[in-house]
């Protein structure tokens, strides 16, 4: 099992010499988020996430959640490390002090998600489902149900989830069967099944708040007819304390690949009660608001997926000793050489390193922008224009960093496994849970291909390249800015030329796309991943600049810079010009795709 | 749990429509191997394989094999099913009729090997570790041990292993530590512990016959000092009979990612009575003589890993109904359409498809190449330069087909959960026990990494591009013969651009690595993986080439063929294309790969 370290001096450069979340703190009137506190938080939080979190991971794996006549039981350790986590304060970070939270920035919980999620992706999820109920209600919800849920949400002494998929639906959720009829007090009574309800039924809570989308008889059908609700396990009295027990239960759960230690649960609603939250058939809107949040919280997993496997890793290279380098004898007091010294093996190290550090990079950028979003234009303090820019990076970026870090993700947990040669393999070491994991991470709150769709067909195509614009000036912006800079060329030169034809291949899309609607589904994962790449090129070229001048500045810690430039050059020789063969691929276009006939795939 | 057809139709197609086994065999001089008794045979092996060794699966992997004492037990039904493959000869198929094998060709059985690991990686597993054994007793083996071990093994009421790694050792076997003296009886007393033996002990055999390597006291350090021995679990008598127990023994097993039905074992020598096998000191090279065809086989099994996933996700393909497709309603009656009309889920599906159809005739290309190995000169049927040919072939395909179709493999199965969406994560469905059951076959038998130093550093630089040539002329003569042929263009002309570029890349890394050993490893698996594309590229050109003339002379079977004509333009359209992005990061060369010190990966 690899130790885990929580990465605070790389976390430091992204928020701090990055991306001046300082500035970017006092801008936003987060007064309290100060150098001295960020600093404070990520030392906090890489302390429990590695004294208390880690510890519980594989023993976690090995034992899972337990399900006994409806009642599920985590496994050892899970419900005294959640415990601490509410006793610590950690769920409240960046909830509104109106109901208990610490009003710190969004981007600074994210920042510590990560440490959570490479510790134990199973423990994170159960913080990261509340908050995507809370999220929920406090947007959507009335002023009764934020005063009653919204408070022990924060304080994390009840959770939440979200109630969407069914056995027959899950990214077509119009056809829902779930119903929902009105009661004579104005609550609903909910009916139907949902199935893959991540942390649906535990012992870590007092309360479990599910968020549940159903139909209201008469609505329309389709995705217009869908209504959303606050359903509790246990009923609420209007002071927000726990009463009976709701018509809610847990059918079973289910026996996965990984993540055993989060339950995954079949939930019965056998005529429970529930409150409408927002408007009748305006679920599925409701939902939209949160889904980008609840997208950089899954990309982020494949960050801290690539960040806990290259740890790993990199221990392990650095003292298993096998065979001598070809470029001669590195260990001679030793029997062989560590196996760092192979080419190979610091390709799978250095890719597994340049897609954790560059994913961070994109993380914390991201999450800036959802700090910037949350602020209201009413202070004064962002304009609309700000936020509209904010918006539009957002929706364009959300799925490239969903898709492209998880995919990316689950390659360095496979890094991983091969770099520990067979012992990889061995449940033991810890490496083939991370990639079992991590799995996960590429089908939940949307799989790689209805990202790549999201991408290409509703946000690029579907606003006539708008939404390109303002993230696209940004990095042309950056170009010309260093378009004098020698030592920048190498990184900038490629961003220009993949830059160029990036824009080339979406426009020869939009309009093969006209004549063609499936050009877009043929092209949309190879064109996702070619963004991808060139996205995260633009962020190392960004952090190789950084570290240019804190060594020009003659900066103390000139290994740390030094390295970057040299991850960032590793990334543009070695892991950029992947983006070729994505690129030949979308041009050559559908119709290879689409000429079998699906009676022909077999014989 | 997917449903196991073996796939006969394309089996029959590779082997006798593209590869003429007839021809083949009769010029071996194998008579019984007629097309009839090839037809039998395919259909026998798959009537076993879905009926006896796949419902056991996935049963097997949920109980795993499980450890008392010493004693290994595998899953509910392996015992009687191994059984019955013992009772129906399929051990004897293709062994030597000196020795109670029916003397079939390697060739035929490498074809059934593939449903064999498609319905049942672990199962598959043991009888394909008796052959190793086998193969190196009757190579290397005395007179007398071959007649006490070999009809046993032949039988298969023995089983063999191969004993090669150690805890400290597995890629740098001249590090062991198993140690070997001699008795006065001119046995040997062997001691020592190994690690990673699969089928090391088990509960369907009478004998467990293992191959070891062990150093000699007195012998030269490294590789150089590792000779080679047969340690039966029990002793046997000189009448060939089982007798006392030797000082073997099985420590424990290991928990592992997948292959849970086959125990992985630490087996522990105790002063246990050995036989030398071969010339002392000269171990690894009787352990070279089978590397090509025990590498041959692991490659078989990315190629049925991919197989048993397509058909996986084929069927939910086209059951699952969600979403429209995008180019128009295709199941107007039903409340959405199957999702195999949705361009990105046939991009998964024809990959998987694509990879399995296309290794499997390389697969069967190679087993042919080994019948050829397997012919004496002396009968005449073959002669020294038609052998010396196919065992370059056979040496510069084999890493290829061994990492490239392991991986590959491993792709195909994570596109299968995909294709699942969520369901694919669950272990009900079966779809994630092939992708943890393949990803052993990117380890075992040498890494990737190994494959691929094999490839460029051992046989291509290392015979200075001899090795290239008779496969390098047999691609060449195919497209000259096919430069008139219009239909053929598509598939010629790409073959021709990957090929001439592929033929410089190597010059080039040829001279670099004059100055550089380390651009070798640092080229080593993008250039493999190139490789890679390129040879499959070659197959379904001669694939797409046998289907034209079918379709030409009006065969009744034209949907297939079309279907195959299809399949190859999809593979050269969105498979081969990715070669380019592999060939950049190999140009780019090894500098950003060596830059970064050690100790400088992480702060």
């Amino acid at each position: 099992m690899p130790e885990y370290k929580a990465p605070i001096r790389d976390m430091k450069f992204v928020m701090q010499e990055l991306l001046d979340c300082d500035s970017h703190y006092q801008k936003l009137g987060y007064e309290d988020a100060s150098l001295d506190m960020v600093d404070a938080i990520i030392t906090e939080a890489a302390k429990f996430t590695e004294q208390v979190v880690a510890p519980i991971n594989q023993s976690g794996d090995e034992q899972g959640c337990t399900w006994n006549d409806g009642e599920v039981t985590t496994p050892d350790g899970f419900k005294e490390a959640y415990q601490q986590y509410v006793d610590g304060g950690w769920p409240t970070l960046a909830q509104n002090v109106d109901f208990g939270g610490q009003g710190l920035p969004h981007s600074l919980n994210t920042a510590i998600t990560e440490f959570f999620s490479s510790a134990n992706h199973s423990f994170a999820m159960y913080p990261g489902l509340s908050h995507g109920a809370l999220a929920t209600i406090e947007a959507h919800g009335s002023d009764k149900d934020k005063n009653i849920f919204i408070p022990k949400l924060v304080e994390g002494t009840w959770t939440g989830t979200m109630c969407l998929t069914e056995p027959h639906c899950g990214t077509d959720l119009g056809m829902l069967r779930t119903k929902a009829e009105i009661n004579d007090d104005g609550s609903y009574s909910i009916t139907g099944t949902k199935i893959f309800i991540s942390a649906g039924e535990h012992d870590l809570s007092d309360n479990i708040v599910h968020i549940v989308i159903a139909r209201i008889p008469g609505s329309p059908e389709g995705s217009r007819g869908i209504s959303l609700f606050i359903v509790p396990k246990f009923n609420v009295t209007d002071a927000g304390e726990v009463s009976d027990r709701n018509a809610v239960s847990c059918g079973s759960i289910e026996h996965k690949m990984g993540i055993n230690a989060n339950a995954t649960c079949v939930i019965n609603f056998d005529g429970a009660k529930g409150y409408l939250i927002g408007e009748v058939n305006r679920g599925l809107n409701c939902m939209f608001t949160f889904m980008n949040a609840a997208r950089l919280g899954v990309a982020t997993e494949g960050v801290a997926a690539a960040e806990a496997s290259f740890q790993g890793a990199l221990a392990y290279a650095k003292d298993r000793l096998q065979m001598r380098s070809l470029s001669g004898v590195k260990n001679p007091e030793g029997p062989a050489d560590a196996i760092i010294v192979h080419p190979d093996v610091r390709r799978m190290l250095l890719t597994q390193k340049s897609i954790a550090e560059g994913g961070r990079a994109l993380i914390a950028y991201l999450s800036q922008l959802v700090d910037v979003g949350h602020a209201p234009v009413s202070e004064g303090r962002v304009n609309e224009a700000e936020k509209a820019s904010a918006e539009a990076k957002l929706a364009l970026l959300t799925p490239i960093a969903k898709a492209f870090l998880t995919e990316l993700g689950l390659e360095c947990t496979s890094h991983g496994v091969q770099v520990f040669g067979g012992h990889g393999y061995i449940k033991e070491w810890g490496m083939e849970q991370l990639m079992r994991d991590t799995k996960i991470s590429c089908l939940y709150e949307g799989t790689t291909g209805i990202q790549a769709l999201d991408l290409l067909a509703r946000k690029i195509l579907g606003s006539k390249g708008e939404i390109l614009k303002p993230f696209g000036a940004e990095v042309t912006a950056f170009c010309v800015e260093n378009s004098g800079n020698e030592a920048m060329q190498e990184f900038i030169q490629p961003i220009m030329t993949f830059g160029g034809d990036w824009q080339k291949m979406t426009e020869k899309l939009g309009l093969k796309a006209m004549d063609n609607p499936d050009e877009i589904g043929a092209a949309s994962v190879d064109y996702l991943m070619y963004s991808g790449y060139l996205v995260l090129a633009y962020f190392w070229a960004r952090m190789a600049k950084v570290s240019q001048d804190k060594l020009a500045a003659g900066d103390d810690d000139s290994a740390f810079y030094q390295a970057k430039i040299k991850t960032a050059r590793f990334y543009f020789q070695r892991i950029l010009p992947r983006a070729s063969g994505h690129a030949a691929c979308v041009e050559n276009g559908s119709d290879s795709m689409m000429a079998l006939d699906a009676d022909d795939f077999a014989f």
